[in-house]
């Protein structure tokens, strides 16, 4: 492990102290905001989120506000997911694609207003990619970053916590995806059931970043009897459990297809989106490249994590990478994420695993993401 | 001081053995790729870096390549600076700006090729951006990031360490911002004069990333005589030279002409450039954004830096950040860039600091930045 330098070019969460004070150990850099990746005790973490319940600084998590008499019409043409039905309270996990059918972000699509949206965005920055579309569009649009910071609420007893500082109504009112508009003590924020897990819970998305600190602190001290602490957004459960982290499962050059988010893909009827085209050349074969697949594999033996991705072959023939490996507490056994060639994606295929070590057996096991979210 | 998380979403330099083993104290992530910023010991990197040579990881400088045959109409659009006399062995320092005219990059443009440039970014994914314009012009071009790694040889030394690993002739004949093909060993790079500090030397864009650990050996046994170190890009010797930090020195909403880039903007002749029009319509007034500047400021006092924008007031009145102080070893005094409304950018203008643990007096010496580089 290396220090992280601090410095003005990357900014602090509206958290950032209350994360400090709560002992975060490590930080990475995510959307050029420092966002708390441990808290020093990854065991006690994984317990806290699947049998109680966790607090996260994901404020990293940012929005593009996109807002206009055109913004429905843009946000359609970027999102590779048919939005017809989104309206306001509704959100929607809509991959974002490039002009040549590459996943450039994953974010959640928040409606807030008719003709107001946020992206809720994985790291890249889709602030300038959609100022870029709108511009040469001719679009009337605004878009920008506005002043909104989610905090994660996961775990699950995150829905009593939840109750008992909003009130049960609008928690049992808020369906998977839903939002509306709330506040604790006056501070104002978009209340979401959302997160990046699946033990269950909500994203607070705080639209006043002055008052950070005093949200924390009022959801830890409401928290305890519920036994809740700070967190982070989990390797282990996450993987567990199936869902997609941009930009790290597989290469920056994959399509949506390829990592195995087809189920929010609209090729099949008249929608038009950026990279539609690229994507329909890709399933027909007529694109010329070589597909890859998103799969998941077992490593038998003790507990394996990496740091960096392994490279991974068959039979002495380089076939991808196995870009995430954890132990899994669950599933008593290491599992991963491996970005290989489609030939080599059949659950039972045997491949060698190049760690830094030693070489090590790796098997498929089947597809994540077959389910879809929302 | 916190750690910093490793992990697959963020890349490895090629050389980052190399720096690890030369003891890489802390890293930053830049670009999505870990970039050392310190090796434990400031004073003595200054010293290295001002008086002898100095050898930077600065691969997450990454390049944006653009190739095809209407390359060179697409770069021209995209910068803000007047490329008609750019040609293959030129580099040029050109400012990108969206279609509001917000700064959004300050790469250098390196024409490889009459077809062929780079774009030799700072902190922000240009490649989404290029790639929405081009997509959306139905440009023919390809845009991707190439295999191309920068090394940083540094120092009032640099010369006669390149002139012993290339030969003399090859370095007598580069002038500044001019570019050459160069091997040594068979590693391939591109030899460029340039480099984020102003006591002279080189980059070396490395084309093949399997041999970053190989060229770091090879320039440090040879740079051994003239007494080499391991360093990084310089906060104090880059403020004292009046180098830009894109993202860091301002907030990311400012135009070029408020940073001070206004050498590096042709508004007053007939190219067409992505923001043109937004900054016409600020220079008239017509814009309605209120003016701010990047200034100069001298405190007054001990040594002094900080790690994040302290707020700044004038009789009170809050009028913008001073967004990165040091202590010159050159000045013998703390000096830091403010980024402030235009209305207390005048020189002598006196600032109150709001740091961490008391109110410090800055006062506004100039602005930088007037020097074109290249």
């Amino acid at each position: 492990m290396s220090q992280i330098g601090f410095g003005s070019r990357i900014r602090k969460s509206p958290f950032f102290d209350s994360t400090i004070e709560a002992g975060a150990a490590a930080f990475t850099i995510y959307n050029r905001m420092y966002m708390p990746v441990s808290y020093g005790n990854p065991d006690a973490e994984y317990e806290l989120l699947t049998t109680a319940v966790a607090l996260w600084d994901v404020a990293a998590e940012r929005q593009v506000e996109i807002v206009g008499p055109d913004a429905k019409a843009l946000v359609q043409y970027l999102s590779a997911r048919n939005l017809e039905s989104i309206k306001p309270g509704v959100a929607r996990y809509a991959p974002l694609c490039d002009h040549n059918g590459v996943l450039i972000n994953d974010p959640i699509v928040v409606c807030v207003n008719p003709d107001r949206y946020w992206l809720s965005i994985a790291d890249s920055d889709v602030l300038l990619w959609v100022r870029a579309v709108a511009g040469e569009r001719g679009d009337n649009v605004d878009v920008f970053e506005p002043d909104v910071s989610p905090l994660a609420i996961q775990g699950p007893l995150a829905e009593q916590l939840m109750a008992d500082l909003v009130g049960p109504e609008m928690v049992a009112g808020l369906g998977f995806f839903k939002h509306c508009f709330a506040e604790i003590q006056g501070i104002p924020f978009v209340l979401c059931r959302s997160g990046w897990s699946k033990q269950g819970g909500f994203e607070l998305f705080l639209t006043d970043g002055t008052r950070g600190n005093e949200l924390w602190s009022i959801v830890m001290d409401a928290g305890e009897k519920y036994g809740i602490g700070p967190g982070t957004p989990n390797q282990q459960e996450r993987i567990e459990s199936g869902l997609l982290s941009y930009g790290s499962d597989h290469l920056r050059d994959a399509t949506p297809l390829e990592v195995g988010l087809g189920a929010f893909v609209s090729l099949d009827n008249d929608i038009d989106f950026i990279g539609k085209a690229a994507l329909l050349a890709d399933r027909s074969g007529q694109s010329g490249r070589r597909p890859r697949r998103l799969v998941n594999v077992d490593i038998n033996g003790p507990a394996i994590s990496n740091t960096h991705p392994w490279p991974l072959t068959r039979g002495g023939v380089p076939v991808g990478e196995l870009r995430n490996m954890v132990w899994s507490p669950r599933l008593q056994r290491s599992i991963g994420l491996a970005f290989v060639d489609a030939v080599a994606a059949e659950p039972g295929t045997v491949l060698s695993a190049q760690a830094e070590w030693q070489t090590l057996e790796a098997v498929v096991s089947g597809q994540p993401f077959g389910d879809p979210r929302a």
